[in-house]
């Protein structure tokens, strides 16, 4: 028995540390790929921690109250793996031994949803300290909203780690500025700062003075600490706990490789060790065990188990508390920790629809948007809105909205700056802490910024909802910066997506209501700048707009030609229907706000809307236009932006690039002529 | 005669920039449309550096040692039309009254290329900043090369305006930290700092010490001045000038909106003053004449016309001394600016080709791109590599690149560290001072952070090379968050860009040399991770690669069925056409490398590759495909990409996400069963 002769009764703090050392390296050599060189250089910091600060219960990662912690150097997995199994979570050694293969629960990049204790998924430097800022924000929200006098049922830290990477990303420009405005005193970073990058020492491209940096930004820095000191760590963390109104940004100098004989280089960075200098580490490090095996007295060190259980048990005396003498708060801590939505969530549509029904006329759809938002927002505190300093122009300030007090924790609305990749990635943070369900709106040209956001969004499932407006040419005059053309393609090519471009108020108001009822996808909605007319419709084409794609204004008999549209284009295509009905054609318009949907639809539906027999299809959509042939084939045709937009008065320009009743009656009538 | 009686034959400072102001006024007021707070509150900063610093020749927007002048707020274009009209720009009072309409030189953001004068085309938040960055290093690089003690080439300034939004954009971070390491001098950054975004008074979404901040990228501070005091100004950038080793920040205190009613609020912002406040606001500035109606004694205190004429001639003087002392360097340094290819450029490339000829190897095509770049990079002293911190796993470091230095202006490689977005707006500023060809490469996962960079390449028609590598799940373990989806279908939806995704050494190479003889198209390489198959062609096949899709692999007769694929998917394609070869079918093999070069090619050559007798096609790419749908309508198939990623190695990825010769053959079959 090795490991009985060789630890210690009473590890010591770097004992501990070199357990995740010994499993980041044994599960890297054994996947033959994977970046050693962070988890050998943070394992101090994480032991400094999760041994002394971190509290989290490995039995119940979903324990509303743990702290929060965010690899933002993802690529460093194996150390997060090497916690969560040694602390106790279900992450068996088999997982470990199972490092980056198919099925296992510890891929390259950590993945929130697939591994139990991974609180986000990493990899894209900066974004992990971004969203760690919501997450914060959201502890702090939820604080000022659930805790009393009597009792606290938020109050926890949320912790980064990050490397030198994430802090030259300008994501984390964006955010941790906010979060110093914001005083979030209950965000800590332990930036790992070992000078080293995949391109060598960073000097020559980042010299930036970090401390200086921060402290501009109204954040405490602490440091520079011996990242290998366990002691020094926990001092510096304690001094960092202390400050209750500054976020904190704790420098720690590591050795990248610590204890190999690649260590303060790149080379440790991104490849296993190779078998030689694996087991130099070894020798360096004083161990003796076989691969993958811990001493039992090291897991007993690091066992959390016991701890976490009388923490969430603590925790529970105070939910308990809450229930007895404020039922109402504990009812609805638990509605808003669970993604519920109210008890009156029919009743509230109902009056949104009649509400639409009754007023039933031609408006923007960003202004319906907004008035939906009007009456959503006072009747859900989980909706968190805000805008990238666009508030007035994409209707996402309503009455009932405040903005977020610093001060108080109080308010239901972020005035986020110019930043909307900073936005996506405070947005996902609020989403992944629970209790929201944010939605925040920016021009959707700008989209393009926040785009790597938003794919995390997808690839994490959370709910939320983008209010991208001004979606076309229809932007007018601001000109071709300003106004989209390959991002509805973008969007939509982005897995896991609902994307929304709504025609008129009525299919606005079910894009929203489908919105936050899609819990594990977040919603995009395109949204137009100018006014669009309102179309009346009878109860199953109403039924039918959550289907992504109906038959919204139909001929007698089979058509001759189906017209497909979306936003701002459906009045084109039902004006050229009119004309070509008059001219004796049959002619259909189909809406399709949101193709997703559509295409999940029985094959039945989709061809009663779409039959095979009228291969004589015309979409119109004022963006890149190739997305269209999945619906008209190689027969039909597709009225679309080919080029950039231009700088003028937004009627010159729906002339100027066709999307005029003249030009696609024309593109109708020549497709007609054609048809086989 | 109104403005003989009200205009002294010697303007004040201030009545110069009224002339801006009452210029921007009067645009917007008949535009119905526009920004006025900014250019009214920039007025002055403007007058101080155009009339008293500013290095140009109006008649001459092209001479390559002028000064950079961008407007990195770009809604404050009337600032800049004003300035080129007053200066003496061609660019006469028709195009300012014709503001923001269509076919004007008068944009509502400015667009280079588009007016005379205008060195980029600014818009979104911060890039201007961002890419003055990349104008200055260009300076600077040119300078080290060209200048001797005896002459100097270049010798120029490139001046930013900028607001509270472009220093919240995180590309601000990214490119002023750079800014700082690379000693800038003569990058000077005039900040309007004037407390007002569109949401009103912006203390509660930026506070931070923007002092503090660029003093820690290593940038001289200069300030806060009184924006509105010319001389103060003139103080301040003689100071800047004064420090050749830091770029400078002058923070000039302003008033949005100067001298209306609405000044110091977000009211006057983003739409006109309305005819009453425009009314006051001409009172106030002391303004008496009609509107568009500039007094003769402003012309003449504003035109530049005489002072650049000077400027400009005693440049020539100093290249006509270059002409004769050294010849090789003007010829040279003309060839650079003029963005000429070498005398040898044929011989270059059939180098290049006989050396692929020779080799005729299986490599992955980011491996071919470094082999390619290896010869290209000593030849081509315009080409200017970098990457975003992944310099060995791009191929965008050969062994002729230098990092650039700092001290000596030396190199022809920069090191980005972690900045995709960055990297993108300096390879612009590069791209637009001209003398350079920047290429630079990322994980294509990592485009996303790029994107609105490289839309705004596009859309100012730049030529530069994106080396996006690790182009779909070939990436294997890396998983879900490195391995693009999307993105090849989102470059393809933008405008002017040609996206590469070439199979082998052979395509590799001509993407390479189209790339460089595309002068006004970026272009974006989508390379493999892993190695690829070569493949032999004869010549026509080899000359039709140019056409972005051309026949690699045909039958005997009419095909049956047309496989279409793309870089890496090419070989699992010709695998299945021998396969279906084998049963007894016609199988063609069409590669599809460049699909926007394929598309412009004539009808018969598009009809000869793709028959329309044949809609059996099967499209084969691990990317998002819907796309495809383009090419194979709606009878065809896409084998593609509709989920994200997953984290194994790369084999096991292929098999589960169908990218087998058993699967594809499965679907190949499937369609040659139900063809019509």
């Amino acid at each position: 028995m090795l490991h009985a002769t060789f630890a210690p009764a009473h590890p010591t703090h770097r004992q501990c540390a070199n357990a995740i050392r010994i499993l980041a390296i044994d599960a890297i050599e054994k996947a033959k790929s994977g970046h050693p060189g962070a988890p050998l250089g943070m394992a101090d910091m994480a032991e400094a921690l999760w041994r002394r600060h971190f509290r989290h219960n490995p039995a119940n990662p979903a324990w509303p109250d743990r702290d929060r912690f965010v690899l933002s150097n993802g690529h460093a997995s194996m150390l997060l793996y090497a916690l969560l199994h040694l602390t106790g979570y279900d992450l068996p050694m088999s997982e470990i031994e199972n490092f980056r293969q198919w099925g296992s629960k510890t891929p390259g990049h950590p993945e929130t949803g697939l591994t139990p204790g991974v609180n986000m998924t990493t990899g894209p430097l900066g974004q992990g300290l971004a969203s760690a800022v919501g997450m914060a924000l959201g502890e702090r929200m939820l604080a000022a909203r659930f805790n009393t006098r009597d009792f606290k049922l938020v109050d926890h830290h949320t912790w980064v780690f990050c490397g030198d990477g994430c802090l030259m990303e300008g994501v984390s420009h964006e955010a941790c500025a906010l979060a110093g405005i914001w005083k979030l005193g209950k965000l800590i970073v332990l930036y790992d700062s070992n000078g080293i990058s995949i391109d060598g020492p960073i000097a020559p491209w980042y010299n930036e003075d970090v401390c200086a940096r921060f402290t501009a930004y109204g954040w405490q820095v602490i440091g520079p600490v011996d990242g290998h000191d366990s002691d020094a760590l926990d001092r510096a963390i304690l001094e960092a706990r202390g400050d209750a109104d500054r976020p904190s940004l704790v420098v720690c100098r590591t050795h990248i490789g610590f204890g190999t004989s690649k260590a303060d280089t790149e080379k440790c960075h991104g490849s296993p060790l190779g078998e030689e200098a694996a087991r130099a580490a070894r020798e360096a490090l004083d161990w003796h065990e076989p691969p993958f095996v811990i001493p039992d007295a090291l897991y007993k060190a690091w066992d959390a188990r016991e701890a976490g259980k009388a923490l969430e048990a603590e925790w529970k005396t105070a939910l308990a508390a809450c229930r007895q003498s404020r039922p109402e708060l504990a009812v609805e801590f638990e509605r808003r920790m669970a993604g519920d939505v109210p008890d009156d969530w029919h009743d509230i549509w109902r009056n949104i629809c009649s509400e639409v029904k009754t007023s039933a006329q031609a408006a923007a759809t960003r202004a319906t948007s907004q008035k939906v938002l009007e009456y959503l927002v006072p009747r859900l505190p989980e909706l968190v809105g805000g805008s990238a300093d666009l508030s007035g122009s994409v209707g996402t300030l309503t009455a009932a909205s405040t903005r977020f007090d610093p001060t108080s924790g109080q308010g239901n609305y972020i005035s986020y700056g110019v930043r909307e990749f900073g936005m996506g990635a405070i947005m996902n943070g609020l989403a992944l802490h629970g209790g929201f369900i944010p939605y925040a709106g920016t021009f959707m040209a700008f989209s393009d910024q926040a785009k790597n956001a938003v794919r995390l969004t997808a690839l994490m499932g959370l709910r939320l909802v983008w209010v991208f407006t001004h979606d076309s040419i229809g932007v007018g005059e601001d000109g071709p910066t300003h106004q989209p053309v390959e991002q509805l393609a973008a969007l939509r090519a982005t897995p896991d997506i609902l994307l929304w471009r709504p025609c008129d108020m009525t299919e606005t108001a079910v894009a929203w209501k489908l919105a936050l009822e899609s819990r594990r996808r977040p919603v995009c909605l395109s949204l137009s700048r100018q006014n669009l007319p309102f179309y009346t419709r009878n109860d199953d084409q109403i039924a039918s707009v959550a289907r992504g794609g109906y038959v919204l204004r139909d001929c007698a008999g089979v058509p001759q030609i189906i017209l497909i549209a979306t936003g701002s284009e459906v009045s084109l295509a039902v004006d050229v229907a009119e004309r070509l009905e008059g001219m004796g054609y049959r002619a259909r318009v189909v809406s399709m706000p949101c193709t997703e949907l559509f295409d999940e639809q029985d094959a039945a539906y989709k061809k009663n809307v779409l039959p095979d027999a009228c291969r004589t299809r015309l979409a119109v959509e004022a963006a890149a236009p190739d997305f269209w042939r999945k619906y008209v084939g190689l027969d039909g045709a597709v009225c679309g932006m080919s080029s950039f937009g231009a700088s003028a008065p937004a009627a010159r320009l729906w002339e100027h690039f066709g999307f005029t009743v003249e030009h696609l009656l024309d593109m109708a009538l020549e497709l007609l002529k054609n048809r086989k």
